[in-house]
Parts: C-alpha cells; sequence; structure tokens
C-alpha cells in the first residue's frame, strides 16, 4: 500500500492519509475485503503520530469506505467500482463483446448495490434523497405517461398494433437509404459530423421551402426553421407563448401531446367542440370573447384522432376570429399530404394574410420517424425567439437525418416515396372499413376519413373502453382509448384505430381480434345489465 | 371561371362564391391580376341574384383578396402562393434543381410581398401581430445569443476558430463511418427509421454503461438514459427541478449554456469562486447554509472555461456537503476522457455513496458533436421523470446516430478513435502554449491544463477583450471573451482559447494574428492612458 504524504501542503496530514486510501478504494487497487494494515503499523511506515492515521481511518469508517471486523481488523468494504465495471469497460475483448453477450456493468461487477451505487449499509439506504420533494413544481404537473405506455406497448412482439401513429414503414427498399446516406458522407465529408445551425441545415431549409409551396405556403427558407419532430415545435411555442394560467384553445378531441404540452407550461385548455367539418367556429366568437385565449392549436386536415377536415368556410372563420383577438394559431399539419381521395384545401397558413399562424409540420407521418425532423414556418421574429429556445434544448437537430431528408426530396424520391404511400395507406384504410363493416360490431359507428391515418370510433354507451382494451390486448390487438384525447372530463365511448402501419393480414386479423374482445366484453357486459342502446349515427 | 354552388346547402349562396373564388385565388388558379367577371355577368351565369354576387365580391375585397380599380374592373389582388410556389415544387424539374440553382419558393414567385405571405396593402401591414406582447414571460428572460453569435461566427470561411468548443474533426477517414452506416442498416433494417424509446436505443444504453465503467461508475444500462447532447440533460434537469426562485450554486467561471439554461428556468444563480483545484469547497458550508441551493453545477474535470481538475480532497468535501444539504448535484463530465497527462481522478458519480449525484456526459467532444447523443446516468426515479419531460421536447433522440454510435462503440472504434484524439489534442495544446510563450503578449497569463479542449486566459487590467475581439476577428481570429462565462458582474479581462479544432498551423497562424491584433490594442490603449500594469502570476 502505497500511499504518498506532503508534509509542506496545507492539507492536514489525516486528510492526506484519507484521500491516499480512499482513491485506492474508489480506483479498484484496494478491492472490497482487503485488509488495511494495523494504525500503529501504518504510522510507522509513514512515520507520522499513530493519532494521526486513527483519525484518517475514522473519517473513512464514517464514510462507509472501510470496516472494522473483530479478528479480522480494518478491511476495506464493498465499493469499489473499479473492480468489475472498470474492467469491462477497459478491457478490449470485453467491450467488443457486443449486445448478446454484453452485460451492464452494474451487473458485471456482481456487487449487492442497488443501481446509483450505493452500499447496503450506507447512511443513504436509511434517508436517501428526497427526490419526490426536489421536483419543480412545473414538472409535478406532468404525469400523464400515455406516450410512455404506448412506446411500451408497441414493442410487444406479436401484437398488432392499431395504437399506433405512423404510416407504413416497409414499402422501400432500403437501398435508397444506403445510397442516400453514402452520397451524402461523400459529398459533405467531415462537415455531416459536425454541427449545425440550431435553426437547421440551410439547403434542407431550401428544400422544405419548396416541399411547403405543395401546401400553398409561401415561405422562404429564412421563414422555415427545422425541429427535431413537428411536437418539438408545439412545445417550444408553449414556451414561448404560455405563461402559466394562460389560456389555450384546442379541437376536441385532439391530439394528446398537444394537451400535455400546453397543461405542462401551465396553461388553462379549453377544448371547442369539433364536428366533421372540424372546429365549430359558430361557437368561436363568444368562446373568444369570454376566455381571451393566447394560443388556439388546430389540426385542420385529417385531424388527430377524429379525421375531420375543417371546411373552407371554417377556416376563413378561425383566421379572421382569431386575427381579430389577437389569437395566435398554432396549424398543425402532420397529415395533410397524406389525402387518398377528394380535393386538398388551402392550409390555414396559405390563406393567412394577417401572419398570425404558426405552421408545423413533419417527416414523420411520411418517412423516417425515428430520425425526429420537422419543421415549422412563421414570422422570423418568432422563429428568432423559438432559436434561442432550441439552443437550450438540444442545441441543433441531429445534422446526418437533415441532410439525409434533404437529399431525398432533392432527388426527387420523396415524390416518389409519397406516391407509393398514398396508394397503399388508401389500400389498407379499405382493408380496414370492409373488416370493421364485415365483423359485426353491433352499436359501433366510424368514419370514413378522406386521409390521415386514423379511424375513430364511437362505441356503444355501455361498452367501456378500458374493458374493450385490457381484452384487445390479451387477444393480440392495441388501440388508443379516446379519453386522452380530451382536455377534460372525456366522453367514454371512443377509441382511435390506426389503420397505415399494421400490413393488410395484419390489419384482418386484428379487426378479428378486436370484435373477438368486443363479444367477450359484451357477453361480460350482458350478464350485470340490461344494455340500454342509444341510437347511433355515423359519429363524423 | 367555374363556381360549384349548391342550393340544398345551408351555407349561404353568397359565401359558396366567395369560397369558390377565394379558393382559386388562394390555390393559384387565378393568378393576381386576373380579371373577374362583372357582378351581373357572374349572377346570369349562376343563376343567382345579383345582390349575392355583390355581397361576395365584398367579401372578398375586404379580405384583401381582390381589388376594384376604375376601367379595369375587379382583378385578383396581389396574393396567390399557388402561382410561383406551388409551381416550384409541385414540377419534378424544378424540385430537383439541388442546391445551387433552388430560390426559395417566396423569391421565385417574385411577389413584392413580406416572408408572411402579407399583401401591402393588407390591414396586417398596419396593425401586425404585437409579437413582443404576447411572449411568455419566461421565454423573455433568455435574451442572450451567445451561442448563436459563435455559431455564425464559426460560418466564416477565412476565420482561425479560437472560439470552437469541439474536437480535432478530421482525424479519422470518414471511411469507418461509411462501413459502419451500411452496417447498420443492414443490421436492424427499418428500425433503423422507426421510433425508439424515450429513454433511448437499449444496446447504446448497454455500451454507455461500459463506457461509463471506465469513469468508474457503476451504472446499468437501465440507470442510463440517452440524451440529444448532455446539455439536453443540464435543461431537463433544470425543468425537472428548479421552481422560479432556487438557488443553484456554479463554479465561477462556468460553461455559459449552463447559466442560460438555469436562468431560463428563473433560478437565482451563485457564482462560487474557484482556483486550479476546482470549486472552492472551503467557501461552500457557509453558502449552503445562507442560500440553501436546490442544485450545484460543477465540471470537475478540466473545467470549462478554466480547465481546472477539482482535487479529490474538494470531491469528497462536495459531496458530503451536498448530501448534508440534500441538494442535488449536477456533475458535467463531458471532458471527462481528454485527459493528455497525469493521473485520472474518479468521477463524483464514482464516488457518490449517496445517490445525490446526476452525471451528464456526451460523444459531442468526442466524436460527430452533429449527431447531437449524450447521456445521463442517475437514479432510475429521476430518469423516469426525465423521460417524460422528454417526450415533449423531441420524443426521443434521433434513432440513426444513436445506432451509428452504438455500433462504433462495439467495433472497438471508439477506443481506437479516442487514442489518437487524445495524441493529436496534445500536440496541438502543445503547440499553442509554444506559440503564446513566443507571442510576446506582455502582462497575459494563460494556464497548462492536463486535458479537455481550453486555455483560460487572463489579459492585463487595461486590456478589453472586446476592443480584442473586434480587432481579432478583423485579422481573422476568433475567441470567447470571459465574461459569458459569469452569472454576475464578471471580471472583464479574461478570455477562452481552444486549441483543438483548428489545426498545428492555423494555431500558429491564429496566435500571430492574436498577437497582432494585441499589439494595436496596446498601442491604440497607450494614446490613451499610461499603463498601470499590475503584476500577474499565472492564473490557473
Amino acid at each position: 500500500m502505497e500511499i504518498r504524504i506532503d508534509r509542506e501542503s496545507t492539507i492536514p496530514l489525516y486528510m492526506q492519509i484519507y484521500s491516499g486510501i480512499r482513491d485506492m478504494i474508489i480506483s479498484g487497487k484496494m478491492p472490497a475485503g482487503y485488509r488495511l494494515p494495523p494504525e500503529r503499523k501504518l504510522a510507522e511506515q509513514l512515520g507520522v503520530n499513530r493519532s494521526t492515521v486513527i483519525n484518517a481511518y475514522r473519517e473513512l469508517k464514517s464514510c462507509g469506505l472501510i470496516e472494522s471486523h473483530v479478528g479480522r481488523g480494518t478491511v476495506a468494504a464493498i465499493y469499489s467500482t473499479g473492480d468489475g465495471a472498470g474492467r469491462a469497460a477497459g478491457g478490449r475483448t470485453e467491450h467488443m463483446a457486443g449486445i448478446g453477450a454484453g452485460r451492464a456493468a452494474g451487473e458485471m461487477a456482481g456487487l449487492p448495490w442497488d443501481s446509483t451505487g450505493t452500499a447496503q449499509h450506507d447512511a443513504s439506504m436509511i434517508h436517501p434523497m428526497p427526490w419526490d420533494q426536489l421536483f419543480s413544481e412545473s414538472s409535478l404537473r406532468m404525469q400523464d405517461t400515455t406516450v410512455r405506455d404506448l412506446l411500451k406497448l408497441s414493442g410487444r412482439k406479436d401484437m398488432i398494433l392499431f395504437a399506433a401513429g405512423v404510416s407504413v414503414q416497409d414499402i422501400d427498399s432500403l437501398d435508397d437509404l444506403q445510397k442516400i446516406q453514402a452520397e451524402v458522407i461523400k459529398e459533405h465529408g467531415h462537415n455531416a459530423i459536425k454541427h449545425v445551425p440550431s435553426d437547421g441545415f440551410y439547403p434542407l431549409r431550401e428544400s422544405i421551402s419548396k416541399l411547403t409551396g405543395s401546401r400553398g405556403i409561401n415561405a422562404s427558407a429564412q421563414d422555415i426553421m427545422v425541429l427535431s419532430g413537428s411536437q418539438q415545435g408545439l412545445y417550444l411555442a408553449a414556451c414561448a407563448f404560455i405563461d402559466p394560467g394562460d389560456v389555450v384553445f384546442v379541437e376536441e378531441p385532439t391530439f394528446f401531446s398537444a394537451i400535455h404540452i400546453f397543461r405542462a407550461q401551465g396553461a388553462r385548455i379549453i377544448g371547442i367542440p369539433s364536428d366533421r367539418d372540424g372546429m365549430r367556429t359558430d361557437l368561436l366568437a363568444a368562446l373568444l370573447r369570454r376566455f381571451r385565449p393566447k394560443l388556439i392549436y388546430t389540426i385542420p386536415d385529417f385531424q388527430n384522432p377524429s379525421g375531420a377536415v375543417m371546411s373552407i368556410e371554417r377556416r376563413q372563420e378561425l383566421l379572421s376570429l382569431a386575427y381579430r383577438n389577437q389569437t395566435i394559431i398554432l396549424e398543425d399539419d402532420a397529415y395533410g399530404m397524406l389525402r387518398y381521395e377528394g380535393d386538398s384545401l388551402p392550409s390555414l397558413k396559405a390563406m393567412d394574410v394577417h401572419g398570425n399562424v404558426l405552421y408545423f409540420s413533419t417527416f414523420s407521418k411520411l418517412l423516417f420517424p425515428g430520425f425526429r425532423v420537422g419543421w415549422i414556418s412563421g414570422p422570423q421574429r418568432v422563429l428568432h425567439r423559438l432559436t434561442i429556445l432550441k439552443q437550450m434544448v438540444d442545441l441543433h437537430t441531429s445534422s446526418l437525418p437533415q441532410m439525409i431528408i434533404d437529399r431525398f426530396m432533392k432527388e426527387g424520391l420523396l415524390e416518389e416515396h409519397l406516391e407509393k404511400l398514398i396508394k397503399e395507406n388508401r389500400k389498407r384504410r379499405d382493408v380496414m372499413l370492409e373488416e370493421l363493416d364485415a365483423a359485426g360490431l353491433e352499436g359501433t359507428a366510424w368514419n370514413k376519413p378522406e386521409g390521415g391515418l386514423y379511424l375513430w370510433c364511437r362505441l356503444p354507451d355501455w361498452m367501456q373502453p378500458s374493458a374493450l382494451l385490457s381484452r384487445s390486448v390479451s387477444n393480440g390487438v392495441s388501440f388508443v382509448p379516446g379519453s386522452v384525447f380530451y382536455p377534460g372530463n372525456a366522453p367514454a365511448n371512443h377509441i382511435r384505430l390506426n389503420f397505415t402501419y399494421p400490413t393488410p393480414p395484419e390489419i384482418r386479423e386484428g379487426v378479428k381480434r378486436l370484435a373477438a374482445a368486443y363479444r367477450e366484453a359484451r357477453k361480460e357486459q350482458k350478464k350485470y345489465s340490461v344494455g340500454d342502446h342509444a341510437e347511433l349515427g355515423p359519429i363524423l
């Protein structure tokens, strides 16, 4: 055991000894169970008073680093992280062992600790950090784990995911992506791995500017800011505009993450009734006067979850009312390019003569959802402020995915992809509609959306979506219960079905599983009550 | 001009006409200057009363969509975004024009509008949205644009960037990256483009768990959460723990983005004096009693900007004092693996018997800074809450970069890369130290850091860093003025020099340019005042 002490130092000798031993324990040089020299012996060896070593050992004991046992003397306690973990990471062979063979450092060490590296005999086991008291008030507003639960559910192997929120993923061969990737590295060289500006890789902003032209929007590259998914834009806008107590209007039902984001900022969220033509703007004037909202959040095209398309009259009315009240419109156009039939309507942003629309969209529903690339178009003054916020949140969106998507567009591959995607999504929608028609789900109604990803189904009043969900999940099919799409008290009898992610055979099988769950739930129900079925029309 | 009207509809006829024309204008079918039929003629054509058409035209005029001119009749106003932008995006040829040829939609249209698509004669030109009044109070706390300015500066071609914050970028050939990319797509198939969990791609979490073992940290994959850069972790932790008015301790000086992030959450930031051994923990006990901070933010190894390494005694003291006060320690270990000489000290997390350290690190200073992949290790209860926050911020870190970095580690390439990187960084540090010694910067002192990316220089008191910076930038060399690293009133005479990003010849040239700027600034100074040089020791 080698301890260097420095008699010239201002650090007391006992602290130097303490530090020397502590370092050896922590670094793994002195493994658990290592026998330390008796105090007298070490004092002699170092040429210090015995009381100095006694003091050092006392400090080490009080930290739980060493232990004294009658008969065994003083030993290093179970602490050394260097032992297992250090070796595992340092040694090349283990490091290369790969996913299958690789076990976590903590497990490899084989030590009886919890994950934070706390020894069992430590005081912190009795008085742990009071994390729950330390969380901020604002962070405690976020209790909902809908997304987490859905992402978890999506990991189960045999499950048919009517709960999904993405388009068909596997219609393209991956050869294009391989080719594009290689070209990007070749073209951009080391720039592909360097930082890019916080508002986005400029050539991508140019490409997006052209793409948004197809939605009728006249935005230059300077009017576009790249986001790590369009949802990030909602988050940044919520930070930029919402003070606690501010009112936000949303369509009812609406995208659940938007509800979480506004709520997390302390907004009061008012749901505006909606029907097959979107937000009920006929109710809006009175509500605007009453609540004076700061933001109106809307998904005018193929609304999530309802599939509704806002009529052109309502778009005009919304724009004009919002401007008169100096209310900002957040237009979420994640689905607008996914139209399977009928004529396109211009986006709100395309009709925005007053400049009060912030337009959000994303590649996530079109291709590469895992890349997390979306964008916002709006006044540069607003983009500038959102950029300052984005610098804190992630500095900038990952460089390589931006470059890949840019090149995908520049080579015209996005258009080819979109054609295929729309055709396939349409087919899958029709398969699901056909299967639902044939399934005999008595008392259930659903819409036939002209685009987007979802069917919105109304169950009979006696059917609890939560009961149906648990049966469905046991049967191997998942969906999203409607209540998560409501900011307040929700009508309890809707569910959202995605028809784009599962393949047609999966859709057929999934609807069969769903119908079986439905019949079981109904049988169960009948045991306890006489069904009192209200008459149901198509809900949207 | 084709307008469909529906006499069965509940929508008034004049609104139907209004909508029909509006759609044509917005969609570009009716370009600016298009002559609309006289009211009487259109009324005949549609079989409606003339007053109906008059009402429709009046609505269109009030929206600025059409204009009446004596002699020219009624024409579509300058509005059609479909004209230029729509064509540009729709036509395949233009779409494929590429970066060089591609001009933004707004420019292509050649229309005299501002970027929000607002026609010049519109009411909103006179009464625009009052954006500055609409921004939230919390977002107005963020005024600093240091990062933005630095990123902009870094874009200038001939500039030698002593202002940089990254390691050498081009020591590796890109062949490895090409190979790894191809393998990732091959191995993961469509999963490479799909969503991954919010807390990270699990195999990467395993690889990081092993990597952190080399820093003495005993964390399993479950104790690791992937971040979009370690700075995102600081942001999430700030959201999770800071309520307005809470106190945060930071080393003085410290990483400027951390200051912005804590300030944005409304924290009161107290700078703790630091020296060559890091944070002055001898002052800490009294300060903890006085301010009761919620968080202590520290960079124990190769501190940014000072290069200081916290001594083992101070690490122990900090851990023990923080635990006793139930204060959370945020340990930023961005530079810990970049040691060029001397012995490593264990990270705070490795010594954290109490479990109150949240450990942040990142790949950004090692490789692929543009990928934005970092991580946090901490108690699972905390990671769970941060995950809920991250879902709002970006749902998850981009999938492909996570998979590339994971494979890079699994194949042992990170270790190879680190060896090269450390060797090259050390060389560059020595070149800069040598050049500075030879440059004769009278009255200036700097440290010799054992690792990290920065030299921290103290200028003589009569030299203003801002004056030196503007001269330096004209001479083609940039650095970061020291004031941005202080939460409060800053001593005005420090600058930070990065020695890892510029090549050795660039470092030699850059120091020459800096020295020239220095002499100019000095000459200028002497004109106005007699230098009163305090005696200066090496500052760190």
